[in-house]
């Protein structure tokens, strides 16, 4: 699980601040089609999100996070998750 | 998305115990089928889990949380989550 | 329960911060009429509140937090209620 | 608003929980109907109450949450609220 | 209890923050000479203070409060306290 | 000041309980009339007080605080406070 | 990198408690042999460890920790670590 | 036992940063040689410093470090201590 | 600087924990006379210590620590000190 | 181990922020050569990274880290670890 907290600074162009979202935006949705990007939520009340992500490692999620637009402006924290044994269904 | 971090106290007697773990998998197992549990992770290292569930509101999670047979030994956080514009699947 | 800390940059112009203020203001109390935001109270000696808001669920009330004036200059947290066993009164 | 949290003890005879539980479900509906406690809410997943009392002052406030029955049992955090400037109802 | 932590921003021309220092410590002094503001220590080794303000409730104590002139600038946190069943002294 | 928080454990005598109770009291108003414990205050809803001693040092401050009958039970904190320069009385 | 606190009850039996401790050194110098358990410091001052392990992925991460003797009595956190861009040694 | 961290922020002149860095050191080594400030050590890794002051009490150490040049970006706390029942040595 | 809580369980034989003591006050007196245990100060109000060792290293400090007959009851946290530039003495 | 999390602010200049980072990834190559810097992971998903030094002491290790070019812009934490009694291989 990846939990991601945005904090665009106010000094940042908004033109530029608008751009970077709209890429983010394009990459995520590109990301959650190939199946990396699993699961994508909004936390209530928060410019924040809780995602599941599908990849090969730890490098392969590295990579991932560290594209995105707006991951200079990200605080992002991982918890490692694997198959819970009482889960029906399977991961991967 | 709910937390849950089980901590079963070493004075409780293991067949005690055991028929607890037994029950939880089997209600884990029910709601997961009826779709109610839509997701449950172990958390890598711990004794905790990471869930999202599918309920029409607060009162059908509390109902369903407050009736798991090790809800007395867990420790439990509900993180609300709701539709992200750029997630491609729609809630619910 | 909702609770919002207010943080408005000293960089901020007066009057924009003002214009914010007054429309963040109509809104609450239009909410209130509408009875969706039940509860307002000023923490003491904070720029703060505590709300209870009534709504269908998390989408309503993260698009009503999201769409307040003053979203971009809070720091929120929820905390997801319900009815208690030992309440005289019903919820909703 | 005052935070209530439960925490009873796995050594407690059951008989002597269950009447302490019954004690203070007694109490907090009197409380209740006087009108000294305004609103009690249940933290979904947690044995813990949100509430809000409508009392005289800080010695009041003590004196009925000291008397709770399950008083001894209870980690209790409150936190001072008074009349938000945006709010339409008028407290007390 | 009240606990203040002043924080001016680098940024404040100095001449103001010096007016609004002179203006805290007379509207300080005017509390205390009324009462209101019982006791008012530093902190040692901080910008801070501790105090106990004997008011009529949580209504007067915010409105004291937010008029102090370096309120935009301070962090409060309040602490509730009542009468010491073993306390020689009685409060109000 | 200093910030004292009870923790009696459930598994002590209550009798001993009771007379540690009565001697910390005794104690404690042998001290107030002394003028050591110059204030002393319950916090509301905790078993817990705010506290501040007139002494001479660090030293006597820890042979008061650690002669306490109920000392054993108890979390405490120190703050070191000084004269506040716009306080209108003086310390000592 | 996993960080492991162990805290063993003082009600477990010592004997039990010194299998125990022997069987944990006894697969933790296996796992070394075998490479999958690559680093192991002692945290000075504390019963506690930081270690590196070398794996195919959460999963086998998660079954290594859980098959530990000690496990039912450690405290684990894991921060997810990889090949850093300024490292002149790869990883795995 | 006095711990602070410095923090000069990036938009200070450099020259007048070096001054205060130059008027602090000469301050700390004049204390130091009248025997006030009687341990200074720096923490590893850190702009942070842990102290020992030997002060006749309160207000003599709140004086001492409100009056050092870099007493505006110092974030301090103070830990009161005394003699130690297994110190060979004598304070003061 | 090693900062040492102790917490002695309430179920401890009272013999067995005032020998443990005596011994540790032995040893504490002994390392300090050996130079190793360069200062021992108590915390006021509270069953901790703050202390400077002098070793060579790690290794040695952790063989020292774990060595203390107190040792199992204590919480320790090390904070590793060096040369401060402004100290006109010398370390070691 | 040492844990280093860099935050470089925005309004520092491009071309100098680069440049900074040129330096530092040489100098951390050059000490992983010499054998100082022996272990060095990227925190998935943070501008952080985990390190393991080999080196003679607190002096040695402090001197290193304040000379990295990027220290003026990094937050560092530093736990002491020693030879731990199952490790297999011997440290240093």
């Amino acid at each position: 699980m990846v939990q991601m907290q945005v904090n665009i600074p106010a000094t940042l162009d908004k033109a530029v601040a608008d751009q970077l979202k709209k890429d983010e935006k394009e990459m995520a949705q590109k990301l959650q089609r190939e199946g990396k990007w699993r699961d994508l939520w909004r936390v209530v009340g928060q410019y924040a999100n809780v995602s599941i992500f599908n990849v090969s490692g730890n490098d392969e999620l590295h990579n991932i996070l560290s594209a995105l637009p707006l991951y200079p402006f990200m605080s992002i924290s991982v918890t490692p998750l694997t198959q819970h044994p009482s889960a029906i269904a399977q991961i991967g």
